[in-house]
């Protein structure tokens, strides 16, 4: 249900920290927003060096940007976010003054996966029986 | 008006298969959100392997991503998800199970093309009629 | 505390471009929305060619997508696109005709920046301090 894009300049992450923070992000949000951890995507863009700016100047930011189904409550919104910071950092090794998690949300009936509209917070046992059938 | 981002894995997407599901989504989006085709945007991230992860594993998901203009009717965007998802596995071939739809939006107030802010969805006529002048 | 990415074609922007459209993206949110210009973070997405497509043909737009904190004025919102887009042109060289601005936002408390949770619009003063602590 879940789609989270970490950007970051090429060289920011470490081989091996990709797989690490795809599993930590799945874990976090699976856990909190109730969501089996099979439905949480993650994906990396990684740009080249010239192509990522802060305050004008090229620089090593990891900006995770989610996206989830509008209507959980703020508290676990908030919660989620950090979170993901603390356990982004910590599998990265960067610090997190560099990290910006950004969590954004639209209703749960303007997305449709498996060829069937999501379901509200709340209503996923019904929806993923149906999945699976 | 709207873009369009499908992120993929690299090697997920036939060769041919971009410009038929860019032409789908065009279609599709211009005919339920009365936006002409010639102002709909569709983009392809193809991503290294290693980039793209579900479940904390590594994917090959079909993950579309859709930013339209607030105040379209909610079961003209879910209409709007469906038929996407449906067009984007027929063109594809990739079952549906392994694709994600998602629509977001924010007012067209917050949006400029052409140097003018965009038009409210009903408004498009005259805004359109400007734009060609 | 915003992101902005830029997505274009490989060859749409010209080699210097980048960072030039960095610095007056980061100028002109910095001035409108009230954060220091070290908080402003701008990534460039460059496609293949044949990535790109606008109308369902293969398009040289230059799409600027970006995220802010919820609440500011709607009419501050606006000006910020509409600022965006006259800068992008004039900096780019790119006609104003390919160019798309959109502004999402979510709230505050859905968004973590150095391990603290974002301020909603007019509270930037005291979370500043705490930062720099």
């Amino acid at each position: 249900m879940p789609i989270y894009t970490c950007t970051t300049a090429q060289g920011t992450l470490r081989a091996d920290a990709k797989g690490a923070l795809a599993t930590e992000i799945t874990r976090i949000h699976s856990e909190i927003n109730h969501v089996p951890p099979a439905y949480v995507n993650v994906v990396f863009s990684e740009l080249p060096q010239d192509s990522v700016y802060v305050g004008g100047e090229p620089g090593a930011p990891l900006l995770i940007g989610g996206w989830a189904r509008r209507g959980h409550p703020q508290e676990e919104t908030t919660r989620l976010a950090l979170e993901l910071s603390a356990a982004a950092s910590r599998v990265t090794g960067i610090p997190e003054r560099r990290i910006l998690v950004v969590i954004q949300d639209s209703p749960a009936r303007s997305a449709v996966e498996g060829g069937q509209v999501l379901p509200d917070p709340g209503q996923e046992k019904e929806w993923l029986s149906r999945q699976e059938a």
